[in-house]
């Protein structure tokens, strides 16, 4: 969880005409006063990630990667402890390739090392190791390489892979086991804009394929759809709630890309709710999945929680009005018993019968979202009873839960 | 300008299960009690606009229309009273044809006669003629015959055709002379919806199409892109402001479909803006054009005003982050001389010789909007100087300004 700068600024070094915008030290700093000064990093967002377009334009005389010493004059590793002094972390960007998408110098193989060790010498926690510029072949030595690097250094660095992107994000090309154990997180997909149509495509994307992505995921190894857009220029409240949500559902890392400067109290709100929070970042590390998309344009996704719990997210596709969508709790397969719930955004609470019918409000592009705890005892199992639900049956067992959250 | 119930409730005729939203006297009287407390009369939206599915599906015994007993037990007539004791006006819809598009009674040739003459004996004041289920023969004889009908009962009726919106809205299918001459304002286009693509299509279509539409319109003779969907679920902000901006510059009847109950002071704030609405209803009646289309994304749209003013908005289509525009007033083709422009959303003013270059940050999906007083005399021949700029010359002296304003 933390603030990545990509989605928003770019590679904007224009410092003279956009001093308040370009990629520099002082974006950076400012990022983190916001994240330190105004709740931000009691809730997790702890990283402040840089991204493309920080570096010179050439290496320095012993072939190391080193800053643009205009827009950042202090260096990374002050950089770094200015985060560390204040309980936060800082995220770095480099590319697997001759050069970064943004023409800056690249991590040939012969490099890896170097910019692995430069990395930890900055005291940098965290790494996003992009794939622009490269071939399919560079990137499978590539990729397991800087990985052998980063552990190398003793540092925990979080490392976050580009590589299935560039392979189409799916089996057989992209081996999900082996970046599990590889990397932290990776980016399965293109890039997020800043459009509800760009987070739609991503939604569609990952829930198509959940049946690979959601095995892929555990503690410590993520699937990672991309930044959350919530306080930019194009996403309404509605949208945003429903980002936050699926990316709940999807076990997403929290990367914001906005202006924690000017950011409207509306999405800050969305961002610092506790308890979708708290389901993103439940320490089982299930990833969620569509369990049904009906014809009318509503779609139900579920989340299986610790403490016996479950997140419910009620989605829906309409761009008309408010669906009032009717259903039960056994038609969601939950299994017979009462069950408490709360409304992640309203707050409101109510037990339900299994069988109880309800129904929700549902706005056009919005979500309603629950937290339900469960009556009994731990339920793995919600596909198997009948044949309304998509998706084979989740088997928890087949998942391990190894190393250190993100 | 006014309130139009169709974009965001529809057919909703559930009162039992959803009382606050159902097509109702009571959801008129609601948002007649808005316009009339929270400011929105004052700046000129009066009307309160029924949609379909207002009818009982039984014509009364001797032939006339009749609302559901059940929802509007008042009866129209009591409604528009309600209105009009608050300086209200009140609007109906009906469909030239078998039935309406929501399966209720249409008006049939035979019909439109009885029809028009129980509008006036309501004392309503617009009315909304529907296409569906009719051909482009029955249409032919039926708009105009409306036309006269209306005319014949001696009240003034606004009168609202969807004629050319089924005939694809351009000539030589649709006649916009003769539309001018029966029509006070015509849908050309497709339904919005509650979404950015929505107000995208719309707004690409009117503009690609602005040499034949623009000349249409003239003071009491409206082209209509449908309703403002600004205070509901899909727009962002930034969208919010753009649907705003550009429906001024097209000089486009103000029809919100929104809740005015629960409207978030943001959406109010954008829809209350007096110098948007003034530009929007300027007394020269001339609908703007686009005069730019940047490969960046940006365009430029403009439109005269009365005063020797005129309107500029700076769009953008990106999504990205924002983008610093450079131009100047003479690449606008603006003369030469010295311009006071005002900033409609943020209220800045500045003054910029034609010469000048300045830049414009345009948000992703955003607008800058400027309200600008020229030096000299008044000039409606932006562009007859450069080539860079599309469109043909704009001649003011072909519009004539007839009859009311609506």
């Amino acid at each position: 969880m933390g603030w990545l700068a990509w989605e928003r600024y770019r590679c904007d070094i224009d410092c003279k005409n956009d001093p308040k915008n370009c990629i520099s030290e002082k974006l950076f700093i400012d990022m983190a006063d916001r994240l330190f000064e105004d709740g931000w990093k009691e809730l997790g967002y702890v990283y402040v990630n840089i991204d493309d377009c920080w570096s010179s334009m050439e290496r320095d005389k012993d072939g190391r990667l080193q800053p643009d010493p205009n827009r950042f004059p202090g260096g990374i590793q002050r950089l770094a402890r200015y985060m560390h002094d204040r309980g936060l972390k800082l995220g770095i960007y480099g590319d697997m390739g001759t050069h970064t998408c943004g023409g800056y110098p690249g991590t040939t193989l012969d490099k890896i090392e170097i910019d692995a060790q430069t990395f930890a010498n900055w005291e940098v926690d965290m790494f996003k190791f992009d794939g622009c510029y490269s071939n399919a072949v560079e990137q499978e030595l590539g990729y397991p390489l800087m990985s052998k690097a980063l552990n190398a250094t003793g540092r925990p660095i979080g490392y976050s892979c580009s590589w299935p992107a560039y392979q189409g994000g799916l089996p057989p090309k992209v081996n999900y086991t082996q970046l599990g154990q590889i990397c932290n997180l990776w980016r399965n997909y293109g890039d997020i804009q800043d459009s509800w149509n760009s987070v739609l495509s991503i939604v569609d994307w990952f829930f198509e394929n959940q049946d690979v992505l959601a095995t892929a995921a555990a503690p410590g190894r993520w699937n990672d759809p991309d930044m959350l857009v919530i306080g930019d220029f194009g996403l309404s409240m509605e949208q945003s709630r429903s980002q936050m949500a699926l990316w709940a559902i999807m076990a997403a890392p929290l990367f914001m890309s906005n202006d924690l400067r000017t950011i409207s109290s509306g999405a800050q709100s969305i961002l610092q709710n506790k308890m979708i929070i708290s389901i993103n970042q439940d320490p089982l590390g299930i990833q969620g999945r569509r369990i049904l998309k009906e014809k009318v344009g509503i779609e139900v996704f579920w989340r299986p929680l610790s403490n016996n719990a479950s997140a419910l997210v009620f989605f829906s596709r309409r761009t008309d009005m408010p669906y009032r969508y009717k259903t039960s709790l056994s038609k969601l397969n939950y299994t017979t018993g009462s069950y408490k719930f709360t409304d992640v955004y309203t707050g409101k609470t109510d037990v339900l019968k299994d069988s109880t019918e309800f129904v929700v409000s549902v706005n056009p592009t919005g979500v309603v979202m629950w937290y339900v705890s469960a009556p009994g005892k731990l339920k793995y199992h919600p596909f198997l009873r009948g044949g309304k639900l998509h998706g084979p049956a989740y088997d928890a067992e087949e998942n391990n839960f190894p190393r250190v959250f993100l």
